[in-house]
């Protein structure tokens, strides 16, 4: 075993592949979820495909002495990937109390208490979001912050300047901050994948429920932007490709090779992707129609961004390799397991 | 009575001059704080000079429960005015996450709680500190707001955005943000003014206590600043002025004359005064000679800054009318009042 790592959020869409490449790496997971967004069964596809079940608390990270009881009842772990969290732009300008209490309390309860029980680092999961839309694409770590759309995307950046602030007080632990593109697409056994509650709010799961026939039509937001077909670029990045990084991280952190407190990494591909382009290339990798409109464009919407990885790719010598095709025919499969399963 | 207002962190330092205020204007006042930084000796000052004991309840605006309580135990608040905060830059730095937790945490379950209780309005204590070193002086509302230069000023700032969102979120109450300068002075009758623990960050009771001879020496922190005479340039207002905007703001809250659900006001004289300058004006205020040496900048510390408090004069009807020598010897008479009372 290499070790324990905490994996707050760890049965949501990220958190699940995350703890499948943990425990395939050799680390022993401890997951903390208040299942208020993802559900218990995720453990058993995590099990299905790893051999083993991870251990898990039902609790919510807002709650700091669930959290010492946690670290108390578990001993000895050494490192936590921050998962958990509001994720929903559109919730978090109708609730952005709720949002501000979740993600930052959360983190905050979590960075206090590491000290205390010898956790030596935090990955920490952000977001494009931080860049809005970047004066210069592809855009590097290196781009300014621009202020936020959203109270969702307010709270990654703080969470970002409180961890910095941390660090910088000479905490005696290291940080990395992986900011996410669009991550889609869902483990190959199809033992797990996203599953959000409700309405998706994201753009794959709603093409891959329209392709199945439970939504009638998919609706493209935008067909006049200043890109090459009018809709709007992204940098979709393949959700295992994105839980390898954090196993890298992680033992980057562990092993004591990051010179610097705190890091920060794009994780993307490299790649834009129209989401007229993903449409087709959905269709090409599956032979499924998706019926989709073109409407208005969406409050809050960034244009076109897709990420310069050339750090993660060259200090963690990790690499976005899954081709596009790969990742929606996984997303596909996913999606056809839950109508196997009855759950969708 | 014109109704109850909830004043977090009533026995600090503007909270207690506040207190004063709203009683004097015939609010009925619920002191809530929790004698991290003050005494709960400032209860029998606010009593000396208005008549009246505000209730007080000695609790954390972290707890949520004990908010409730409060609020169930107080039953129609209308207002609140939040002053409740930690407020030393330098701690910030050192301890970053208690300066987050603590202020942003209070806010947020404040703004929760305040819907339940249909409460009408809040008032809170921002600072010029969010316009970092204006481009243009003096500074007015619509400045563009600056990167903080520590935790503190980063949760004053983010407390405006978290207000904000919730205000947009179509909460059902209203909001006056406050940004003060540099409060300084005392209440007249030298019953209740500012008493900071250990040794003083700001400059003013750093000042008086060198003038009695409990300090050594005045630090001036640099002389070579692009300013007539090299010092630090402030809007230095008194604290009663002070005081007496957030009564104001109360009433025009609850008089529902605010046309916006959030208003946004600078509270400052308009005037720039340099450190040299107050330090003469003290001397000559109170006859008192004030030893001091010129030391090195010191970090973080913004050139000059003083206010455009024009929109406060027009929409609030409020002037800050105490002079600056009058104020200094209000400071002085404070000062010399906590040593016949043996307190410093």
């Amino acid at each position: 075993m290499k070790g324990k790592i905490l994996v707050t959020g760890g049965t949501g869409y990220i958190g699940s592949h995350s703890t499948v490449e943990l425990q395939n790496a050799g680390y022993e997971v401890v997951i903390i979820d208040n299942l208020s967004n993802s559900n218990i069964e995720v453990l058993d596809g995590i099990e299905r495909i790893t051999g083993v079940r991870p251990t898990f608390v039902q609790a919510d990270c807002t709650d700091i002495e669930a959290l010492r009881k946690l670290f108390q009842d578990n001993p000895g772990i050494k490192g936590i990937i921050h998962f958990a969290a509001s994720k929903a732009v559109g919730e978090s300008v109708q609730k952005p109390l709720l949002y501000y209490r979740n993600n930052l309390l959360s983190l905050i309860n979590l960075l206090t208490l590491m000290p205390e029980f010898g956790v030596e680092g935090i990955v920490f999961s952000s977001s494009c979001t931080v860049y809005g839309q970047p004066d210069v694409l592809p855009v590097d770590e290196t781009a300014p912050i621009k202020p936020a759309l959203s109270p969702y995307g307010n709270t990654k950046q703080i969470s970002e300047e409180i961890i910095k602030d941390t660090l910088h007080a000479n905490a005696p632990f290291k940080s990395i901050i992986l900011r996410y593109f669009n991550p889609i697409g869902a483990h190959p056994s199809a033992e797990i994948g996203e599953l959000p509650n409700g309405v998706p709010q994201n753009l794959i799961p709603y093409l891959t429920q329209t392709a199945i026939g439970i939504r009638k039509e998919l609706s493209v937001f935008g067909d006049d932007y200043n890109t090459p077909d009018g809709s709007c670029i992204r940098d979709y990045i393949n959700v295992v490709d994105l839980a390898k990084a954090h196993v890298i991280a992680m033992n980057r952190m562990l092993e004591k090779k990051s010179p610097e407190a705190i890091e920060i990494f794009n994780l993307g591909t490299g790649r834009g992707v129209s989401v007229l382009e993903l449409i087709n290339a959905f269709e090409k990798a599956t032979g499924v129609k998706v019926p989709h409109k073109i409407v208005g464009r969406r409050e809050g919407d960034i244009e076109q961004v897709w990420a310069n990885p050339a750090k993660a790719n060259k200090v963690l010598g990790w690499t976005a390799e899954t081709g596009i095709e790969d990742t929606l025919a996984s997303a596909w499969k996913w999606q056809l397991k839950l109508r196997e399963r009855g759950i969708m």
